[in-house]
Protein backbone atom coordinates (compact mmCIF):
# COMPACT_ATOMS: atom_id res chain seq x y z
CA UNK A 1 0.00 0.00 0.00
CA UNK A 2 1.31 3.21 -1.07
CA UNK A 3 2.15 5.63 2.18
CA UNK A 4 -0.58 8.50 3.12
CA UNK A 5 0.75 11.86 2.61
CA UNK A 6 -0.64 15.30 3.44
CA UNK A 7 -2.70 15.33 0.10
CA UNK A 8 -4.44 11.93 1.14
CA UNK A 9 -5.62 13.09 4.44
CA UNK A 10 -8.77 15.17 3.37
CA UNK A 11 -11.40 16.86 5.81
CA UNK A 12 -14.08 14.64 6.84
CA UNK A 13 -12.07 10.95 6.28
CA UNK A 14 -12.50 8.77 9.28
CA UNK A 15 -10.53 6.18 9.36
CA UNK A 16 -11.56 2.89 12.39
CA UNK A 17 -8.87 1.21 13.21
CA UNK A 18 -9.43 -1.93 15.84
CA UNK A 19 -11.20 -3.49 17.69
CA UNK A 20 -8.49 -4.53 20.39
CA UNK A 21 -8.86 -6.26 23.71
CA UNK A 22 -7.68 -4.78 26.83
CA UNK A 23 -7.27 -6.75 29.62
CA UNK A 24 -7.07 -6.69 33.26
CA UNK A 25 -3.58 -7.05 33.39
CA UNK A 26 -2.20 -5.10 31.05
CA UNK A 27 -4.31 -2.45 32.93
CA UNK A 28 -2.80 -3.12 36.09
CA UNK A 29 0.81 -3.32 34.85
CA UNK A 30 0.96 -0.07 33.25
CA UNK A 31 -0.94 1.49 36.27
CA UNK A 32 1.72 -0.07 38.27
CA UNK A 33 4.18 1.90 36.26
CA UNK A 34 3.07 4.76 35.32
CA UNK A 35 0.13 6.06 36.98
CA UNK A 36 0.03 3.79 40.75
CA UNK A 37 -3.34 5.39 42.10
CA UNK A 38 -5.53 2.31 43.59
CA UNK A 39 -8.94 3.13 41.44
CA UNK A 40 -6.65 1.80 38.70
CA UNK A 41 -5.06 -1.07 40.92
CA UNK A 42 -7.22 -2.85 42.97
CA UNK A 43 -10.65 -3.99 42.48
CA UNK A 44 -11.81 -2.88 46.12
CA UNK A 45 -10.33 0.77 46.19
CA UNK A 46 -11.74 1.03 42.21
CA UNK A 47 -15.34 0.81 43.57
CA UNK A 48 -14.78 3.34 46.38
CA UNK A 49 -13.52 5.65 43.73
CA UNK A 50 -15.36 8.10 41.38
CA UNK A 51 -14.94 5.03 38.69
CA UNK A 52 -16.80 3.11 40.53
CA UNK A 53 -14.63 0.08 39.68
CA UNK A 54 -11.78 -1.11 38.25
CA UNK A 55 -10.57 1.19 34.88
CA UNK A 56 -7.20 2.03 32.90
CA UNK A 57 -5.12 5.28 33.61
CA UNK A 58 -6.46 7.98 31.33
CA UNK A 59 -3.06 7.54 30.17
CA UNK A 60 -2.95 4.36 29.25
CA UNK A 61 -6.12 4.55 26.87
CA UNK A 62 -3.65 7.35 24.99
CA UNK A 63 -0.90 5.08 25.08
CA UNK A 64 -3.40 2.52 23.33
CA UNK A 65 -4.23 5.07 20.68
CA UNK A 66 -1.61 5.91 19.97
CA UNK A 67 -0.47 2.14 18.89
CA UNK A 68 -3.75 1.67 17.35
CA UNK A 69 -2.77 4.93 15.29
CA UNK A 70 0.97 3.75 14.57
CA UNK A 71 -0.11 0.30 13.40
CA UNK A 72 -3.17 1.87 11.51
CA UNK A 73 -2.23 4.74 9.67
CA UNK A 74 0.91 6.49 11.39
CA UNK A 75 3.55 4.12 10.50
CA UNK A 76 2.45 3.58 6.78
CA UNK A 77 1.93 7.55 5.85
CA UNK A 78 4.52 10.48 5.70
CA UNK A 79 3.81 11.91 9.42
CA UNK A 80 6.87 13.62 11.34
CA UNK A 81 5.33 13.49 14.54
CA UNK A 82 3.11 16.29 16.47
CA UNK A 83 3.66 18.97 18.61
CA UNK A 84 1.34 18.43 20.81
CA UNK A 85 -2.20 17.96 21.84
CA UNK A 86 -5.32 19.74 22.74
CA UNK A 87 -8.43 18.88 24.98
CA UNK A 88 -7.95 15.41 26.22
CA UNK A 89 -11.00 14.27 27.32
CA UNK A 90 -11.53 10.56 29.45
CA UNK A 91 -15.71 10.80 29.22
CA UNK A 92 -16.14 7.18 30.69
CA UNK A 93 -13.89 4.58 32.53
CA UNK A 94 -12.31 2.25 30.27
CA UNK A 95 -12.86 -1.38 31.96
CA UNK A 96 -11.11 -4.59 31.72
CA UNK A 97 -12.62 -6.47 29.07
CA UNK A 98 -13.77 -3.82 26.51
CA UNK A 99 -12.61 -4.01 23.15
CA UNK A 100 -11.77 -0.72 22.03
CA UNK A 101 -11.89 0.58 18.60
CA UNK A 102 -10.11 4.10 17.70
CA UNK A 103 -12.10 6.46 14.85
CA UNK A 104 -9.78 9.06 13.66
CA UNK A 105 -11.66 12.28 12.07
CA UNK A 106 -9.68 14.44 9.35
CA UNK A 107 -11.03 17.91 11.01
CA UNK A 108 -8.81 20.56 8.58
CA UNK A 109 -5.50 20.51 6.64
CA UNK A 110 -3.27 23.52 6.15
CA UNK A 111 0.18 23.70 3.97
CA UNK A 112 2.97 24.92 5.60
CA UNK A 113 3.68 28.36 4.53
CA UNK A 114 7.19 28.37 5.19
CA UNK A 115 8.28 24.74 4.83
CA UNK A 116 6.67 23.55 1.07
CA UNK A 117 7.73 20.01 1.77
CA UNK A 118 4.73 20.12 4.60
CA UNK A 119 1.59 20.45 6.19
CA UNK A 120 -0.67 20.08 9.19
CA UNK A 121 -3.16 17.62 9.48
CA UNK A 122 -5.63 18.36 12.55
CA UNK A 123 -7.69 15.59 13.67
CA UNK A 124 -10.23 14.66 15.90
CA UNK A 125 -9.52 10.71 17.67
CA UNK A 126 -11.92 8.74 19.38
CA UNK A 127 -11.34 5.57 21.40
CA UNK A 128 -14.60 3.63 21.38
CA UNK A 129 -16.05 1.07 23.94
CA UNK A 130 -17.99 -2.34 22.52
CA UNK A 131 -21.01 -0.30 22.48
CA UNK A 132 -19.52 2.66 19.96
CA UNK A 133 -19.45 4.76 23.09
CA UNK A 134 -16.40 7.28 23.47
CA UNK A 135 -14.43 6.51 26.06
CA UNK A 136 -11.99 9.26 25.58
CA UNK A 137 -11.45 11.79 22.82
CA UNK A 138 -9.29 14.38 22.20
CA UNK A 139 -7.92 16.67 19.11
CA UNK A 140 -4.32 16.93 17.61
CA UNK A 141 -2.35 18.22 14.27
CA UNK A 142 -0.09 16.10 12.91
CA UNK A 143 2.89 16.88 10.64
CA UNK A 144 2.78 15.97 7.01
CA UNK A 145 5.17 15.42 4.40
CA UNK A 146 3.50 16.40 1.07
CA UNK A 147 3.99 14.48 -2.22
CA UNK A 148 7.40 15.58 -3.94
CA UNK A 149 5.51 17.03 -6.90
CA UNK A 150 3.17 18.81 -4.85
CA UNK A 151 5.78 20.39 -3.21
CA UNK A 152 7.73 21.27 -5.99
CA UNK A 153 8.30 25.18 -6.39
CA UNK B 1 2.68 13.86 56.63
CA UNK B 2 -0.88 14.60 56.51
CA UNK B 3 -2.60 14.36 53.27
CA UNK B 4 -2.95 17.48 51.09
CA UNK B 5 -6.45 18.46 50.44
CA UNK B 6 -8.33 21.04 47.95
CA UNK B 7 -7.59 23.67 50.55
CA UNK B 8 -3.49 23.07 50.58
CA UNK B 9 -3.56 23.81 47.06
CA UNK B 10 -3.54 27.74 46.88
CA UNK B 11 -3.02 29.23 43.65
CA UNK B 12 0.51 30.52 43.13
CA UNK B 13 1.75 27.08 45.09
CA UNK B 14 4.42 25.35 43.53
CA UNK B 15 5.30 21.62 43.97
CA UNK B 16 9.22 20.49 42.45
CA UNK B 17 9.41 16.37 41.97
CA UNK B 18 12.44 14.73 40.64
CA UNK B 19 14.67 14.47 39.33
CA UNK B 20 14.45 11.50 37.73
CA UNK B 21 17.02 9.86 34.94
CA UNK B 22 15.16 9.14 32.04
CA UNK B 23 17.57 6.10 29.94
CA UNK B 24 17.96 5.58 26.51
CA UNK B 25 16.68 1.78 27.15
CA UNK B 26 13.03 2.68 28.86
CA UNK B 27 12.67 5.26 25.87
CA UNK B 28 13.35 2.56 23.75
CA UNK B 29 11.18 0.01 25.18
CA UNK B 30 7.89 2.04 25.76
CA UNK B 31 8.29 3.16 21.96
CA UNK B 32 8.72 -0.42 21.18
CA UNK B 33 4.99 -1.23 23.15
CA UNK B 34 2.67 1.97 22.66
CA UNK B 35 4.57 4.22 20.14
CA UNK B 36 6.61 2.49 17.60
CA UNK B 37 7.83 5.43 15.02
CA UNK B 38 11.70 4.55 14.30
CA UNK B 39 12.44 8.36 15.46
CA UNK B 40 11.63 6.79 19.24
CA UNK B 41 12.98 3.41 18.32
CA UNK B 42 16.36 4.07 16.26
CA UNK B 43 19.22 6.61 16.55
CA UNK B 44 19.86 6.63 13.04
CA UNK B 45 16.26 7.10 12.08
CA UNK B 46 16.01 9.49 14.84
CA UNK B 47 18.90 11.58 12.96
CA UNK B 48 16.98 12.04 10.07
CA UNK B 49 13.55 13.36 11.77
CA UNK B 50 12.78 16.23 13.05
CA UNK B 51 13.41 15.48 16.41
CA UNK B 52 17.55 15.06 14.78
CA UNK B 53 18.29 12.25 17.11
CA UNK B 54 16.71 9.57 19.12
CA UNK B 55 14.25 11.05 21.91
CA UNK B 56 11.15 9.84 23.88
CA UNK B 57 7.83 9.59 22.61
CA UNK B 58 6.03 12.81 23.92
CA UNK B 59 3.50 9.94 25.91
CA UNK B 60 6.06 8.56 27.07
CA UNK B 61 7.10 12.12 28.76
CA UNK B 62 3.09 11.96 29.93
CA UNK B 63 3.75 8.77 31.81
CA UNK B 64 6.48 9.90 33.49
CA UNK B 65 5.07 12.95 35.02
CA UNK B 66 1.90 11.19 35.96
CA UNK B 67 4.22 8.67 37.92
CA UNK B 68 6.58 11.58 39.28
CA UNK B 69 3.22 13.42 40.03
CA UNK B 70 1.74 10.19 42.01
CA UNK B 71 4.92 9.65 43.78
CA UNK B 72 5.48 13.15 44.82
CA UNK B 73 2.26 14.48 45.86
CA UNK B 74 -0.64 13.29 43.71
CA UNK B 75 -1.11 9.38 46.29
CA UNK B 76 -0.62 11.75 49.35
CA UNK B 77 -3.07 14.09 48.56
CA UNK B 78 -7.29 13.68 48.19
CA UNK B 79 -6.69 13.21 44.30
CA UNK B 80 -10.28 11.55 43.02
CA UNK B 81 -8.67 11.90 38.95
CA UNK B 82 -8.93 14.13 36.20
CA UNK B 83 -11.63 14.55 33.37
CA UNK B 84 -8.70 15.08 30.90
CA UNK B 85 -6.14 17.27 30.02
CA UNK B 86 -5.64 20.13 28.22
CA UNK B 87 -2.74 21.59 25.84
CA UNK B 88 -0.04 19.33 26.13
CA UNK B 89 3.00 20.60 24.10
CA UNK B 90 5.70 18.75 23.58
CA UNK B 91 8.59 21.82 23.38
CA UNK B 92 12.02 20.09 23.11
CA UNK B 93 13.40 16.43 22.22
CA UNK B 94 13.41 14.62 25.38
CA UNK B 95 17.13 12.58 25.11
CA UNK B 96 18.05 9.67 26.81
CA UNK B 97 20.53 10.52 29.74
CA UNK B 98 18.53 13.45 30.99
CA UNK B 99 17.33 14.46 34.53
CA UNK B 100 13.78 15.54 34.65
CA UNK B 101 12.05 17.43 36.85
CA UNK B 102 8.55 18.28 37.64
CA UNK B 103 7.03 21.57 38.35
CA UNK B 104 2.99 21.62 39.03
CA UNK B 105 2.07 25.14 39.70
CA UNK B 106 -1.46 25.75 40.92
CA UNK B 107 -2.98 28.22 38.37
CA UNK B 108 -6.36 28.13 40.06
CA UNK B 109 -8.97 26.55 42.32
CA UNK B 110 -13.06 25.94 42.31
CA UNK B 111 -14.97 24.59 45.00
CA UNK B 112 -18.09 22.27 43.44
CA UNK B 113 -21.35 23.91 43.48
CA UNK B 114 -23.22 20.95 43.47
CA UNK B 115 -20.65 18.33 45.36
CA UNK B 116 -19.75 20.08 48.80
CA UNK B 117 -17.23 17.45 49.23
CA UNK B 118 -14.93 18.44 46.46
CA UNK B 119 -13.75 21.03 44.40
CA UNK B 120 -11.26 21.37 41.32
CA UNK B 121 -7.97 22.54 41.58
CA UNK B 122 -6.30 23.79 37.73
CA UNK B 123 -2.75 23.06 37.81
CA UNK B 124 0.44 23.71 35.10
CA UNK B 125 2.62 20.39 34.95
CA UNK B 126 6.04 21.88 33.58
CA UNK B 127 8.89 18.71 33.08
CA UNK B 128 12.21 20.49 32.55
CA UNK B 129 15.47 18.85 31.55
CA UNK B 130 19.08 19.53 33.33
CA UNK B 131 19.30 22.49 31.91
CA UNK B 132 15.55 23.88 33.29
CA UNK B 133 14.40 24.29 30.02
CA UNK B 134 10.99 22.44 29.31
CA UNK B 135 10.64 19.46 27.65
CA UNK B 136 6.68 19.27 27.77
CA UNK B 137 4.20 21.44 29.61
CA UNK B 138 0.09 20.80 30.01
CA UNK B 139 -2.45 21.92 32.14
CA UNK B 140 -5.41 19.91 33.72
CA UNK B 141 -8.17 20.40 36.81
CA UNK B 142 -7.49 17.86 39.80
CA UNK B 143 -10.79 16.78 41.22
CA UNK B 144 -9.71 17.01 45.07
CA UNK B 145 -11.70 16.44 48.04
CA UNK B 146 -11.85 19.11 50.70
CA UNK B 147 -11.67 18.85 54.28
CA UNK B 148 -14.68 17.47 56.37
CA UNK B 149 -15.09 20.28 58.41
CA UNK B 150 -14.91 22.70 55.06
CA UNK B 151 -17.75 20.62 53.06
CA UNK B 152 -19.95 20.21 56.47
CA UNK B 153 -23.03 22.52 55.73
Amino acid sequence: MTKRTFEDFTPGLVIENGPRLVTREEIVAFAAEFDPQPMHLDEEAARASILGGLAASGWHTCCLMMRMACDGFVLNSSSMGAPGVDEVKWLKPLRPGTNITLQTTVLDTRASNSRPEMGFVKIRMDVLDDDREPVMTLTTSMIMGRRAEAAAP
